[in-house]
């Protein structure tokens, strides 16, 4: 994932679309496996374009596809795959139709894609999302980045792609340090499972929660409940 | 910054810490340019810290300094700087103290540091920040982060940094079509103001946002007034 945005790095603004991307790809099977986030500037877009798309199936970009000067995703990206800036003939006719004689020269500028682009539609989407290649340009603006979503999952969920991935959890009293050993443990019998753990800072219900991910839901939870038999009395708090 | 984690891309956990930082630098005046988010990797994170450390003057990062099998983050920066992690005997002798009788191997993986680190402390915070060259080791867990940055800020922050940023805003029921030329004409007469233009979806009070940035708190208003006199009557809604 690619987040473009001075509001961004400034902290002026919170990320919001991470997490649900994230989330989105891992009913799909699909690891999410780097974010990068640059600011406004067309060579900054190019480079991390050109370099995540050479080394993942996918990339998606969050931000700067409006009309403004500070918009600069659409010409970032034809920059990464070297092809020009050009209107959309059938975006320029749906911008026409909908602003009518108020169109201005500004609102024009969202016809504007890298040469090449397919535009990916659904039936309850018919604003194009642009495609290049690998590489999908996102909306930053949170709620039409979430209504983009079905149209990206529609396109990439199909056959062939990997089963879902699955999620439990173990809270615990005991902290991190005395854990250790038993999660080495259970870490080198499934090498299948990813094996987190994560301490959590004065609360009372728990101190450390550790998580079991993986495609294969039998294997999930037979590493979880491994673990769960490794406890001293009076652990775990709770499985999830 | 880089942000290490799995839980992260895995949409787990939102990211909390970044825009804190954000906002603490921006105080500073130092512009938070890059941010990476990797999974828990020794060679991902060997690879980024190298990178960014050669290109930036400081470096943070965020999470896997805890003492368990996926903290992996002091195994990452030593292996970019090409140093040994070795055991701190100062931060040794503390847990031990801390911890007492009860003290395990795992307690005491808490003391690993890369070779030739420094570590940071203040007069409220007295467990050390680690800090390799340019680069600082900060955790996850988004309070402790909090608890942090202040020895971050009294070590970087001193004399001979840049002014702070400053930033204003105006607020328009105008969309951003129709504000783009406007748009132009400020961004081209203040190249040292960034003009940011911020669209907002449903909000019945706005639709575009415009932000004045630099360094400079004259030429930030001088920017922002300049625009504000170019608009049609009835906006803007609002300017802070």
């Amino acid at each position: 994932m690619l987040v473009v945005g001075n509001e961004i790095l400034s902290g002026k603004v919170e990320e919001a679309n991470l997490a649900v991307l994230a989330r989105e790809l891992r009913r799909l099977g699909i690891l999410l496996k780097r974010v990068v986030i640059v600011m406004d500037e067309v060579d900054a877009i190019a480079h991390e374009v050109r370099e995540l798309s050479a080394t993942h199936d996918w990339v998606f970009t969050s931000g700067g596809v409006g009309p403004t000067h500070d918009d600069v995703t659409i010409e970032g990206v034809a920059k990464a795959f070297g092809v020009r800036v050009v209107s959309s003939p059938e975006m320029e006719g749906m911008l026409r139709a909908h602003y009518g004689e108020r169109c201005t020269e500004g609102h024009l500028r969202m016809a504007l894609v890298p040469e090449g682009s397919a535009l990916e539609v659904s039936a309850e989407v018919t604003w194009p999302t642009i495609r290049h290649g690998n590489t999908w340009l996102l909306p930053g603006i949170p709620e039409v980045f979430r209504m983009k979503l079905p149209v990206v999952v529609a396109r990439i969920g199909g056959a062939g792609t990997a089963s879902a991935f699955v999620s439990h959890a173990v809270y615990m009293k005991m902290d991190e340090g005395l854990l250790k050993p038993l999660l080495d443990r259970v870490v080198a019998a499934f090498a299948d499972v990813s094996v987190g753990s994560y301490p959590k800072w004065l609360d009372p219900a728990y101190k450390t929660k550790v998580t079991f991910d993986g495609r294969d839901e039998a294997r999930v939870l037979a590493a979880r409940d491994a673990f769960v038999a490794m406890l001293p009395a009076g652990e775990p708090q709770r499985t999830e």
